[in-house]
Formats: structure tokens, sequence, C-alpha cells
């Protein structure tokens, strides 16, 4: 049941006389859900119970915190259909997305459960003491990652799951052994409280401490920004727009105790589309293209927004085809009028560009938030000098660059900002050829992609999702796959420490037979 | 030979007409050497040319790359004595100091060159292709870090050597793959210059690109903030001031791309005296102590500024044998006239608090800039309502808090900011018996010592120098020990990429030999 209040730790609590309602974008109308924003008041508390409970919670096994995530995959599980339904009305996603986001998410929770299990990831190196070296002994020395703190935690519009209040930032700071207090997006509040149910129950049934989770309301930004700042928050996850997240980001480094915000944002998802695959397959790129930027509204972090290529009549073809496959694609509806609004005003902004030209654009009518499609054109030349055209329309939109030839592709891409992904569609020896421009667009990159589409983030250790800014406020960190647990960790060496009193993971028989570093060698022998 | 002028490059610059001298503080008065401050001209060209030297740096092998590390190591040897010399004059520090920290920075740029060897530290990750899954194929992705760029690394006042021209911050990031655009430090920008030169030799000996190391010197702080704002640096490393280190960090999150900033800055480095300590060897400790607090005139990071023990006549003994150990002792030369004049000041701050008694003060006659030592002692309840006693002073100096109980001397820690280091003296049971306050002091400190003193900084992969703000800007990170390279690192995704062009630490057959994690697991075989 969907009550409106915040949980803070366990206690559902409604203070405040600040309430909103959450939108059903397909209906056009306001949900019959009123939510109570957290007030100052509330926010104090939730942070103190998160501080309390670290002191407990960071002293967990590995183990013991995965019986908790797992418990979280698996009373998200028992929510059912309601859970669903709430996502579809808040979301206006279909229920097969749902469905595929929730099965994700669960996955994500036990992805971390695993780490945890496995446990080598608290990265434990030691050197022992060498009492006869010379011209000083040498005193024995063993570190390993320690976790940071409570951490907020901010979900994200376009992930009601994944990104959202049990989503990858939730699941990965619960992993390292950090309180979560999420403030939960104010487009699928509902959606949250209930997945902010699943993980409180998981609490109490697998001994978790009071705190270790809160769920926050709120409409606005204050709530959000006191939490950032909130002397007892230690880190940030945030998935977002750029200027949101480049507030946040500020803002918790003018503290005084200045904090990690770890803000993913956004990324046009540069794709170079070079003479072999124009040649040998336009038409296939073409129709899988206008797929990847229709897909879930345009509303992913890694839809393609802008494709590259050198004129010529392939790359002609390749732009009339991707034209009319995308124009032949059923529009859906935006998360929300704001976002339908924004994409509407963006979409107006970059068309009315100084040598732009439409490629494609859905005209039909269409039920209120959908957003038609847009493809536009433009010459390399122009592209250089309006920075406008640079920028991400988060929607179903892109941009066909026509670059003179080779070396204006590489001035192109010089001018990019940092991206999530960068993708390359050609052949192997092209690979070698156009080493230059391969090159670019890895430095500008977390993830490069060769002969595919960027959308589809699969959660596993080799992913990063995160690029330099301003994809990403910290490009060395990742959001998505079990790396994204090293974010809210830090390094702590035991110096001369008694045997008996070191952490697991450090101690010389090796109890948790983790793959260790041992006097500079990877072993998982004891010592 | 000393010339003065700025290396840009592998060339020899001195375009500017603000020249300074550095300062002998044992002759106190200037050194015969003249320095020309680089021009804003002059740093352009040095950032431009580690720019382009970065696209052809960050494409040689480590195996490469570590013969250039070698080389510096021997080219500095080969200095010989001139650099030892230039050393003791511009540091007031004595010849045994300066070789020992010559054979630590050497041993240090060796070691680097040994991890690029072995090679794992890149992270290789590989999760293969799984065409079959269900419901969607799964594609190969492999990650590894690769580096970000230019960095820009400011020299320290209290190691010459070891944090400055070729020390831990230049060697992590040239092991990275970045180039290094030094800011050599106004008080030894003589023996910074020797460094460079025997750097730049070692460049052109093993075929590295021109620009991939810089030196410039500068007396003010103007050429530190054009690096740090200079749009072709990438990040930044920093030891130095709190307020120093805070406003770099702050500029560089300010910048239209922040680049993170690496600022190893203050500490008082909190050492808890237990009853068992006390009781059992108070005297040994107390002269050992006055050892720790008088090394190198105090100026190391890792100085005991701070000793804190619960009320005894056992407390008292070793305050007393403390205060008697510590008058005996040679008070020693200051790097530098300003650094003794803030010494003096901060002393004299500190000597006049409410609640302060004089433990010990060094109070003979000494030549200029030899810091007399002082020791005072304090209430607990007057520490915890006065933060002035929290701070800093760099020298010579210690205060002892003098706690009423156990639980004062929690709440004195919990006051405490973030640390390099924390110590615990007493016995085994003790860590057990005073859990709470054990671990109040390592969830502050990068690196916690059980009976020891925090001066001597071990370089190895166990080392954690780094802690909570404001001892350091990034506690997830250590500028001493071979895990400083990840600081110029971040990881970037190959999604799908053709086999041949991998790079060579991601390919199937694992031709560097490392070790990687393989769809989940730590191995070192082929795929």
């Amino acid at each position: 049941m969907i009550t409106g209040k915040n949980y803070i730790g366990k206690e559902l609590s409604a203070k405040g006389s600040d309430t909103y309602h959450t939108f059903d974008p397909k209906q056009n109308s306001d949900t019959e859900w009123v939510f109570h924003q957290a007030t100052k008041e509330e926010i104090d508390a939730a942070a103190d119970k998160a501080h309390d409970a670290f002191q407990v919670y960071k002293m967990f096994s590995g183990a013991k915190k995965a019986t908790f995530l797992e418990a979280i995959a698996d009373e998200i599980e028992a929510l059912g259909d309601p859970l669903i339904q709430a996502y579809t009305k808040e979301s206006g996603l279909p229920e097969g997305r749902a469905n595929g986001e929730r099965g994700r998410t669960i996955g994500q929770m036990r992805a971390f459960a695993t780490l945890l299990k496995e446990g080598s990831w608290v990265e434990a190196t030691i050197d022992t003491a060498q009492p006869d070296r010379e011209p000083m002994p040498k005193i024995d020395i063993r570190k390993m990652l320690l976790p940071i703190g409570p951490i907020a935690v901010f979900g994200a519009s376009n992930f009601p799951f994944a990104f959202s209040t049990a989503g990858g930032d939730t699941a990965s700071a619960l992993a390292a052994g950090c309180p979560v207090i999420v403030k939960s997006h104010p487009m699928h509040s509902g959606t949250g409280e209930l997945i902010s149910s699943a993980i409180i129950k998981a609490a109490e049934r697998t001994g978790m401490p009071d705190g270790v989770f809160s769920n926050l309301n709120s409409s606005g930004n204050e709530v959000g920004q006191q939490l950032v700042m909130h002397s007892k928050i230690k880190g940030v996850g945030f998935t977002g727009s750029i200027n949101g997240g480049t507030a946040l980001y500020r803002m918790a480094n003018d503290r005084k105790e200045p904090i990690p915000v770890f803000a993913e944002m956004g990324s046009i998802n540069p794709v170079i589309i070079l003479p072999s695959a124009l040649a040998a397959k336009g038409d296939d790129w073409a129709k899988q293209y206008a797929g990847s930027i229709m897909l879930g509204a345009g509303q992913f972090c890694t839809n393609p927004g802008l494709i590259i290529g050198i004129k010529s009549t392939g790359l002609d073809g390749f732009i009339a085809t991707l034209g009319k496959e995308i124009e032949k694609l059923e529009p859906s509806c935006m998360l929300h009028p704001n976002i339908h609004k924004n994409y509407e005003k963006g979409k107006k902004e970059l068309s009315v560009q100084g040598g732009t030209d439409t490629v494609a654009a859905y005209e039909s009518n269409v039920a209120p938030n959908v957003a038609q499609q847009k493809v536009l054109s433009v010459n390399g030349s122009n592209f250089l000098k309006n920075p406008k055209l640079h920028q991400e329309v988060f929607g179903p939109f892109s941009i066909v660059v026509r670059c003179a030839d080779a070396s204006e592709l590489q001035q192109v891409l010089d001018k990019l900002e940092g991206q999530l992904t960068g993708t390359i569609l050609g052949n192997e020896e092209e690979i070698k050829k156009y080493a230059k421009i391969v090159d670019a667009l890895q430095g500008r990159v977390g993830r490069i992609i060769f002969n595919g589409v960027p959308t589809g983030v699969e959660v596993c250790p080799s992913m990063q999702h995160g690029g330099p800014f301003p994809a990403s406020t910290d490009s060395r960190f990742t959001s998505v796959g079990t790396s994204a647990a090293k974010r809210w960790v830090r390094p702590v060496s035991f110096q001369n420490w008694p045997a008996e009193s070191l952490p697991d993971a450090l101690k010389d028989e090796n109890p948790l037979g983790l793959s260790r570093i041992v006097n500079g060698k990877h072993t998982d022998a004891k010592i």
C-alpha cells in the first residue's frame, strides 16, 4: 500500500504539511497518491539513524550483508503486480519494460550479494614484516577498503527501478557497508515507497540496524540540498541532468568537509560511421539506429544523439533510410509533462540552428506527453562552429553530422565534451586506418563500442558507466556493475596491528579465502 | 649546473623577467642561484608539449615506461654530490637525511618500474560474450585503466626529493602514462632543476616524447593557479598546507571541466596512550615520542602533534619523561625563515590558550631558523571546548591531552577532523576493551598504527598515505606506495572490440601474463 509517507529508518513518518501528487503521463492527470515532503526534522532524524546504523552495519561480514541484499531482491519480487502497476502508472512506460527493469534491478542486487560472498573486492593488500631489513626493519602493514559512511542517493527519472530506490547506487552503497538515504524521485514516489517497504522488510528480516535505509519524499530541490550539506552524509549518488548533478557536485565540494558526488549526467553518445559500414550494411545500421534512438522514448543515458560520417552517397543513403525507418516507428509516452516540454523545447531550439536539415520528423497527432521523434542533419563545418548542436536533447532525437573528410571528422570529435559511450561502425582494418579518430573517441568516453548500439548497459564487472566530465563528475568510477561499490569505500592501512584484532580479510590464515596481494604477488594462499 | 631556467620539455627557457633566489636557512642568506619565474607563455608551451607528448606516451607499453623510470633513478644517482649539496643548502637539512631521502626517491621510482613490468595494476577485467544467453545475448566487454592526461605536480617544502620534482606524484603519474609538469617548490628550485635535468636526460635516453616532463619555477601562487586552471591539465598532485591544498581543490572543482586534485595536507596524527602502555613502558614511549616529535625538525606530515591519555600517575610520569627527554634533544634548522616564523607564531598562539601547561620548552639560544621544541599539556575538557588546540603547528610541537576517563577520550576523538595516521599504544586486550575508541580513531585516519610512532612512511603496496578531509582531499587514494598510480587513470570499457586491436592487457592470449578478472574470477590464464 502506498501511504505517501517517508521512511525514517523503519518508521513511516509524515510530519510535513507540504504535499504533492505523482503524475500519470498516459492519463495526463495526477495519480491518487499524495506524498508528504520530508521536513528538516525528518531529514535530521534519518541522518542520525543512518549515522548510528553505520557503527553497527560497517562491522557486518560480507556474508551477512549479502543476506540483506538477497532479501531485498526477494522482497521486491514479492511485491508482485502492484509494483508493476505503480511503475507503469507513474512513468508511462509499458509493462514489458517494467518487468525487464525489475529483473535487472533484482539481478543487480544479487550480483552485489555474490560480490560480497566472494569478498576479494576489498583489495586486501599485505606486506609482512622484515625485522632484519637493512638499514631499517620493515614493519607489518596491511590495507583494505572500508566503508565511508551514510550515502545520499537521488532517484533518477528515467529508471524508476534500476537507477532509483533500490538501484545501482543503493545496492552498491549497501554492499560497501554504507547506510543509504534515498531522496525519492518526485515523478515516481509511489513506486519508490513500495520498493522502500521491501528494503525495510528485508532489513528487519535479516537483522540489519534501524536506519540502514531511509526514503525521503520531495517535489523540489531543498530536501536533496539539505541531505548533500548534512554533516552526517559522507557521499552522494545521482543520476540526472548536467545542471542538477553539477550543482550538487559544487555544493558538496564547498562543504566544510567536502564529500564525493558521483553524478552520472548527460551524454550524446557519438557514433562514428566509417565508409565500410556504409557500403556493406548502411541500411541495416540505419534500421538498428532508428530503433536505438526510439528505445524508451529516447530516455536512456546512452541514447545515440549524434551520428558522424564522412560525406558520400553511402552516408546519404544511410541518412535517407534512417529517416524513413524512424518515421515508421510508433512514438511513445514520456515520463512526465515537464520532460516532454523540455524535449519539445530542445528539439525546436536545435531545429532552427543555421545549416540544419530535417531528416525525419514524426508529425501525426499523438496523445499528450508522447514524444514525436526527430532527426536532423548538418554539415561538419556548421556543427563545429555551433556548440548548441553539441547539447543533449533528452528524448528520441538525433543529429547526423556530414563531415567533409576524415580530418573534419577528427575536428568534430576534438570539440566534443566527455561522453558515457562512443561507437565505431566499420571493419577491423578501419580501426587501424582511422587510428587517430578511434583514439580521440576513446579519450573522451567511458565505454567504446565496435559495431553495435550504445543503448543496453550490461551489469557486469567489466562495465564502465561513467565518462569524462560532463558525462559524469568522476570518470574514475562506474555507476553500473559491481565495481560501483568502490565509490563508497576508502583504503585503511593497519600497521603492526595485533593478528587477532585484524579484520578477517587481512588475517594470515585468509579465513575468507580471498584473492589478495601479499608482498607484491596476487595469491589466495594463507601466509 | 643550476641555470635558474625552466624546463619546457627538454628546452631550457627563461623568458620572464621576474626572478627570485632560493634561501640557505643555515647561513640565513640567499643562495647564489637566481631563478626565472615561468611566464604565461612558458606555461602554455609546457602544457601544449605535455598534451602532444601524451598522445605518444600513453601508447607506450608498461615495459617501455619502466625503462624511463629506471633511467630517471639512474640519472638521479649519477648527479652525485652536487645534488646532495644543493639539497642541504636549500633545505637546511643534514646530509644523512639528504642521502636517505635520495635513496627513498630512487627506490620509489624503481618500485613503480617494477609495478609496470608486472603490469596487473591496470585491473584488466574481461566478460566474454555469451551469444546464447536468454533473453538477450551477452556481448563481449573488457575494461582496463587508462591514463587521463597531463598532470600538474606541486613540489612540497618538506621533502625536496621524495615529494617533489621526482617524488611520488611525478613517479606515479609517469607510471600511469601521464606527462608531468612540475611547479617546482620556491624553497628548493635549484635542487628541483638538478632533478629535472636528470629526468630530461632519462627521457631523451629512453626515447620518450619531448614534453613528457617540464619544470616551472615560481615564487608565488600564479604559476600554480594557471596550471590548475589550464584546459590541457587533467589532474593535480599537491603536498602542503590545508589552505593551499583546499584553495587549489576548490579552484579545480570550479573549472568548466573539473579535474581531480590530490592534495595531501595537514594532520596532527593523534596518538592514544592506553593504561597498559603507561604502566609497562611509559618511559620508553616517552623517549621514542620525544625523538618522533623532533624528527626532521618536526617537519613531517605524520609528526605526532597530539598525544591523548587518561589521567593517572602513569600519564603524569609519561608527560614528565617526555618533557625531560625532549628538552635534551638538540633543536635543528627549519626549511626556511617563513616556515620558522609560522612555527613560532603557531606555538605562541597555542601556548596562551586557557588551561594549557608547558611540559617542555627548549629555551637556550639557537642559530637563526632553528626550531625550539615545545610540548604542552591540557585537560580533556579544555581541549574539547577549544578548536584552536586541534590545529596543526608545523614543527617540533605536541600537545598531551589528559582526559578524565575513557568516555572523555572518546569525545576528544569524535571532535577531531580527518587525519593521515592514528596510533594506539597499549596491549592486545585493550584493543578489545577500548573497541569503540579504536573504531572512532580508525574512522578518521588513513593508517592506524599499533605500538609504534607515526613518522616513517613505508613505500609499499599496503601503504595508505591520505585520510579523510582535511588530511587529504580524496581519502580514496594514497600519495605514497604503488597504488598512487591509480590516481591518474580511469577505467575504459571496450565492447565487442576487434581482438587484434585490443590493448595487450585485454587480449585473449594474455601476452603480458597479467592477473586479471575473467568472467568474475581472478586468474592469470589465457582465455
